[in-house]
């Protein structure tokens, strides 16, 4: 074998241990649930993908940090997913066979070569459900439908869903008169609106070279507020005789209508017409989704992408979806404590000791009992001293220990001790599972 | 945007349809839950790890399938990872916090750039459980157990685990009494004894110039066979002498004790002391298993390593486990009709239809009721005939439309068609939940 070699991973990457990952499983199947009850399928497409597939489709900066694979002498460029809207729509053009609406979910890690920082990773998980081949909004409106759902069952109290439309954007591009390359400047300071308020965007785009008389009707349109319709109503009665913004305006009545059908709470979604999404592939209505307690940066992703099939195919097929990031939702609900009390440290209900190698097919039998009554059991493996192993049964957490010792085995009972509550109690063999289940409620 | 580039993956690639991937998650969700039932821990490493912690633990032949993986100004060699067992490793010597015994299981692609063929991908996955700090049979007979438990509650009826002990081959190597240099050829052929027989090892081990003397030693000893216990006492007689191979057999009477205390039924577990496995790693009781019905190569791989630790850290720990490939079980799982009904075309309970935009909202929230109510609900989005999304339904296996017209609204009411018994009736639409879980069963 080789030399030894430092244990460690790849600058960015990281291991999830048991406790954490625990938790991480129970937010990906609370997902998983929230998808297959508004009926998106499953998919998986291989991590590997041939580069060609993933180059221009995300800008260059984005391409920059995605990651090459090889092999001896493998001829194909190769190249790990950057995301799981890409892979769906070169799978849609490959199966054209698929029935339309193609509606499938995907929960499974991508890898970008970003910087890392606090809570950012090289390889990070996406949820993604997308809906292909419906250009219908109420496709779009049950994005939003999703991640309200995903979030209300997570327990969170405070998000909102913020909604745009990529075609409303173009339209406040033809509205300011600014020419093509000026534009790219124009997008990014308004994004910033809510950050740096209405004087930093006046400071912004005369930065960026913004004609005085386009910074003025650029302020007296972002100064539009109040509630969703009023938004709307607002952007119709300026930007409407400009096609473009009309149909995105439009699109995003139909989606606010459908929500309010749904009876979702108007504080959880927002049109915000200040913002912009990286992403080049986007045509119509766009979402993100920031956390107000704890507060975070967005959550989600998502919105229409029509051409994007296309980018595989003759013809394209609408489509549109969303992501929802798992890294950023765990880490607030550990600061927020919000895991139910059976997600706990260990997925350990019970251990069974061990009292020499004479009683061991005894607790091999006993641990078979418990598992086959729906008890998640370990059996301790080494004839330490008790002392030892209810020692380790409270490191890690597991709240019942099973004691089957000589004198409980000629009794013909075992002896169930509650790590919780610090008590114990003889129980007949047979009725341990029964026993310990009352105990758990 | 980029120009078009044909819809394709790389060679040995492939995705997993929905169809494919609802029996897929199927497959995981029981193997998940047998893990757990056992005590185990999840855990995830990441894809990608530096390449010098996979480099000089497989044996150069399995070292030139790993992928490498780089990006933009990365310097660090990084590769994907081959198999779950040296990520796990790196862990143990990465955490040394972590409680001990550490049992953890890892479900996850891996990626060997082998030459593809029939059943063999690029990217599998492996469903791993480990022991590692517990040098005691129990261990190892517990691998067997969880073997045992999965296959059995997938439904498979036969199939064997085959149990041998690294040093027996030791043992059998300082037996025959051949140089190290030809011992991989006496592996080699002694492993192809099932498959060629007792004259067609002859013939093998003349052809590796082993000589005659140890050839007849070597067929003398092949020909042992019999119950587990019996094989056993006759290894004991021939190689008990040698100190090594002693410890294997001891090891391997303890591993087969613990089965038959655990009622395991002897028709699937044997000693099969020909048994080599290719990884370089292994160091006590190896077992793979093969299913004989459909007749396929073997499905799980593992055994006891208790040396790999330590290259990672300044002492080692014991260690063993055994992974599942699913690959070749869902194959055969297909092959053999072996799933349960419920495991269906679609993840979709009941479609709702859409009469026309002016009933959205009707539909919408009929849709809503249903999920509410715990069915798995997609809501048709496009005002198509009623024919057409009848259709769509069939097509995509759905075995219930809940259909909303002006009628149906006027009265309250909706139509519920279950498309396997081609029936149909009205119902109250608060009544639909119940209507369709008791047609459901």
């Amino acid at each position: 074998m080789a030399k030894k070699v430092a244990a460690s991973v790849p600058r960015g990457m990281r291991d999830i241990l048991p406790e954490r990952m625990i938790r991480r499983q129970y937010v990906i199947d609370v997902i998983r649930g929230v998808f297959e009850e508004f009926g998106f399928e499953p998919l998986q497409t291989p991590a590997i993908e041939l580069a060609e597939t993933l180059m221009g489709k995300y800008g260059p900066d984005a391409e920059r940090l995605i990651y090459n694979a090889s092999y001896g002498e493998g001829k194909d460029k190769l190249a790990l997913r950057y995301d799981l809207s890409v892979p769906l729509c070169r799978v849609v053009a490959m199966y054209p066979e698929l029935p339309k609406p193609f509606k499938r979910y995907q929960i499974a890690p991508v890898w970008r070569a970003e910087r890392p920082q606090k809570g950012r990773y090289r390889e990070f998980y996406q949820c993604d459900v997308d809906t292909v081949g419906s250009a219908s909004m109420l496709a779009d409106a049950e994005n939003v439908n999703v991640i309200y759902e995903v979030l209300r069952r997570l327990g969170f109290k405070k998000f909102v869903v913020n909604i745009n439309d990529r075609r409303i954007l173009t339209g406040i591009g033809q509205f300011s008169g600014v020419p093509e390359e000026l534009l790219g400047g124009l997008y990014r300071s308004i994004d910033k609106l809510e950050k740096i308020g209405l004087d930093g965007v006046r400071e912004e785009l005369r930065r960026n070279e913004i004609p005085d008389a386009v910074i003025e009707r650029m302020l007296d349109l972002l100064q539009i507020e109040g509630e969703n319709e009023e938004v709307l109503a607002a952007l119709r009665n300026r930007l409407g005789s400009y096609p473009v913004a009309l149909g995105g305006i439009t699109g995003l009545e139909e989606v606010i209508r459908s929500l309010k059908a749904l009876n979702i709470p108007q504080e959880y979604y927002k049109v915000k017409f200040a913002m912009v999404r990286g992403l080049e592939y986007y045509t119509g209505p766009i979402y993100e989704t920031t956390i107000e307690e704890p507060k975070m940066p967005s959550i989600t992703g998502g919105g229409r992408f029509d051409e994007l099939v296309g980018m595989f195919a003759d013809s394209s097929l609408p489509a549109t979806g969303t992501s929802i990031g798992i890294e950023r939702i765990i880490d607030a609900m550990e600061e927020l404590n919000m895991f139910p009390p059976e997600v706990g440290k260990t997925v350990v209900q019970v251990l069974v000791t061990l009292f020499d190698s004479t009683l061991a097919d005894a607790s091999l039998q006993m641990a078979e009992t418990l598992r086959a009554g729906g008890l998640k059991t370990e059996m301790y493996f080494e004839p330490d001293s008790l002392g030892s192993q209810l020692r380790y049964a409270g490191k890690k957490g597991i709240p019942f220990v099973v004691i089957l010792g000589p004198d409980e085995l000629a009794a013909n009972q075992v002896t169930v001790r509650d790590l919780v509550k610090k008590e114990q109690q003889p129980v007949k063999r047979s009725e341990a599972v029964e026993f310990i289940k009352q105990k758990m409620g």
